[in-house]
Formats: C-alpha cells, structure tokens, sequence
C-alpha cells in the first residue's frame, strides 16, 4: 500500500466553477507526496469537535510530523502516523484522553498542511487564483503515553524544524521534561492532497480585447517561505553559526524559491 | 466596542507547561489585532462539521478577508464580517445553505490565520518554540446572496491580495463570472489571538553547565513570506510591471522581514 484508498470524505473535488482552470488542478493520493508536505510545513492546523454542547470546531496550529515508531527507517511512501507537539491546550489533552478511556480509537482530528507557491494574477478577477499545494489528513489522536515513544517522538518533531538539531542540542531530555511534553499520535483514516501550478488564463473573449490585454498585466507573482540570518540569543557562547544550521537555512531558502518559480511553468 | 469579550470558548490558555515562557506568550482580544492578522494572512484555515454520520471535522484552506458591506468604511477595530472565498466544495456551500433553510444563523465554522515569524532554537529542545501570531474566529457562515454585496466582497477579496488589482483588472464581472462565484460571509461570534515574541530561554542548570553553553548554539532563525519577482503570462502584453504591483511586493518583502525580526526583541 502505497496511497489513501479514496471515499467519499478524501476526494479532491475537481469540478469547479471555472472549468477551464481543472487542467491546472491536481488530486494526489500518494502517501509519498501527502506526508512530504506535512513534514515541510513549520506548522499545521488541527481542527476537532470541542463539546457536544458547542457547535463550533476548533483550529489549533500545531507542529506536525509523519513517523512510525514500529519502523523508524519506513520512508515517506510507507503508511505513517502523525505526531503533534505544540501549545498543547489542555482540552485536545483531556479530549483524546477520554475517548480513549471510552474505548474508543481516540479523537477524530483533521490535520492541514498548505504551502502558498504564487498570487495567479488574471486579465479578470474571477480567472484569479492561487498556486498552492494542501494536504489534508484524518484521524484519530491519542497521547503518546510510553516513555520510549516519547522520547523518539521528541527528537523526531526537533529535527523537523532543524535537521540534526536534536543531537546538537542538550539531549536527552530530563525527567521532568519528559513529563511536562505532551505529543499526539494520528492514526489516520484518509488523505489527500491538492495541487494548483501554473500561469494565468483567461476567457477568448479577453484575450481578444485589446483595451484589455493593453492595460492589464497577467502573471504570477512567486511567492515562498525565507529564512533570515539566524540571531543569537543573549545567552549564546557558541561564536560562529554552525555548520548544520547553516547549510540548513541555504539550502532550505534555495528549494522553497525553486518550488514556487517552477510552479509556474506548466 | 473594540474587541471581542472573553468566553470559555474563545479564552486563551496561558498556562503552559513551560511556565517561564508565559512571559513571551500573550492572548489578545482586541478587533484590530485580530482583524489585522486575518487581512494580512493570504490564506486563512476554515474547519466545519460535515455530517452528523462523520467523526471528522473538515478544514478547507481558502481566502478570507474582515469588511463590513453595511459600512465599508469600517476600520480595523470596528466589528466587521468574515468573507470568505477559494475553491468553495460543494459541501461547505451546500451545508451552509441548509443551515440558513433550517432557520438557523449559518453553518458553524472556525477561521484560523497563522504566520510563524521564527524558529527558536534553546540549548534544551524542551525549551524550542516558535515566535509566532495565530488569530481564531468562531461564527456562522452563510452564502452571500445579493447581487450588490457579491460584487463589493469579489473587490475586496481581490484587493486583499495585491492592492489595488480591481481597479486594475478588467472589471466589472460579467453576469456568468458573478453567478459562478461563491462567497460565504461569516458573522463573528467569538475571537481571539495568541503571540509569542522574544529569544530563547533556558533554565538555569543548563546556562551554568559550560559542556553545554560552549558546545550549543542558542539563538532564533527568523522567518517570513517573501514575493519574488512577478513572472509575466504568455499572453501578457504589457511591459513593464505595474507600478502598484512592484511597490506593493518591495514594501510587503521589507515590512515581513522587519516583523519576524522585531519578533526576536524583547
């Protein structure tokens, strides 16, 4: 198994209002590309039920990665849990809890991740639109509770954020910081990506108006993630930036530019 | 009335489990803060329920804008209506016109928009965080129905992303590009925003502890949403790039470097 099996709750809608754009538009299954676009983005967003009493969802932005503790070296076209740290509040805590002291398969989640690659500008407003890919997850989360999924679970969100960082930073963790760190595992359900690359295109009609293509400039406008220079802290002793975090920023500011610039060639 | 009032539901949770971090950690109320953050995010997170039979809550990544169509002069810090427009599923459309033929307000959403302005990098990972600004809004969201209001929020949606791009693309809609859009408009019943600025901050033991000052590098890579160079379409016949099109990416470049930098001040 390589991709999400479709239903009716992961299928990428494709028929949209402006007909012509669906070309530019792809649906993706592919475990591969999904859990790829969950473990490049800084945050996601989980939403999930609150209270029977409250009809509202809630969004939390959290951060989010793919991962098998079963099988640490299984590659991203292998099927993945996710695992989320954050500003834990305590209600998804408590909520996934319960359910899985109900018996349950814990709280059913939705997870998000989407990168913005450029503003589509059109000759008409209505032909505007966005490059972007979005990956959409479903779930059910519970809290890690054994100690040695945690701890793996720890260096695996650190490195998300910066490659080898766990092992250059002070590790292991303590006790008490072993106790204080709350992670969820999604067990998940469904997935799907989305995909919109490409440049602007209009209606014949427009593009035959030359009041209209005289006066309107049509294109992308690319559009991508930076790092800055990293700044130390007011406490740091460690002269030069190191070599890992370096690189990092760089490399990462390179491929997040070539992204949204390729996007536009169709 | 200048911010949202303060409920269970939309309270932010100071209380962490790294207590020292509160400090740098703040919850915000007040419409301007929060109005601005949505109107400045290109893309906003909106989560609903999808079926009484269906666990999962759905989360839809669209573009969303704050504007009062009653009073279009509204600032920032005025109570103001959240429209929302993108690839509008027919579900989202679909369930929020039955909730309005049910008599009810709409159909329950929650909008989120969130920038992460840099990576904190501590010498312990229990202490890395993110300087980040997340806006949440709880309401009801209804399709927009009249012809007038569609065509006022297709302006400011449009403008949201480059301004002044109305005025410069070829408007008005035609009559099939006005029927073929959907719009949702979101009556705001709760919201909130959460902040975290500042460097990074350890404990004292690891401070003290040389064999781990000396060997690890604390600091905070800042980070942002940079616009490259707009890519003219293969059918654009005008030469140069619009002058509000090039101010408007040179002074958004400078204007989100210096917030994720200023982040990192104290």
């Amino acid at each position: 198994m390589t991709e999400y099996s479709q239903s009716k709750l992961n299928t990428v809608n494709r028929l949209r209002k402006r007909e012509h754009d669906t070309d530019y538009l792809s649906g993706k299954y592919d475990f591969e590309t999904i859990h790829g676009l969950v473990n490049q983005s800084p945050v996601v967003h989980v939403a999930f039920a609150t209270d029977p009493s409250e009809p509202f969802p809630t969004i939390l932005p959290m951060i989010g990665q793919m991962g098998s503790f079963e099988d640490s070296s299984a590659g991203l076209d292998s099927p993945l849990d996710c695992y989320l740290h954050g500003y834990v509040s305590s209600r998804i805590m408590r909520l996934s809890q319960e359910a899985v002291a109900r018996g349950e398969d814990g709280l059913p989640v939705c997870v998000t991740a989407t990168k913005v690659d450029g503003f589509v500008l059109a000759l008409a407003p209505f032909h505007h639109s966005y490059n972007y890919r979005s990956a959409i997850l479903h779930g059910y989360a519970q809290p890690v509770e054994s100690e040695e999924e945690k701890a793996w679970a720890m260096e695996l969100v650190t490195n998300s954020v910066v490659p080898q960082r766990w092992q250059n930073a002070r590790t292991p963790a303590t006790k008490t910081e072993m106790k204080s760190t709350t992670i969820l595992r999604v067990k998940i359900h469904a997935g799907s990506a989305k995909f919109r690359n490409g440049g602007a295109h209009d209606d014949r009609f427009d593009l035959k108006d030359e009041s209209v293509v005289n006066n309107v400039w049509s294109g992308v406008v690319p559009t991508w993630q930076v790092m800055g220079d990293p700044i130390p802290s007011s406490d740091n002793a460690v002269a030069k930036v190191p070599a890992y975090l370096k690189e990092f920023v760089e490399k990462e500011n390179i491929r997040n530019k070539d992204i949204a610039v390729n996007a536009v060639k169709e």
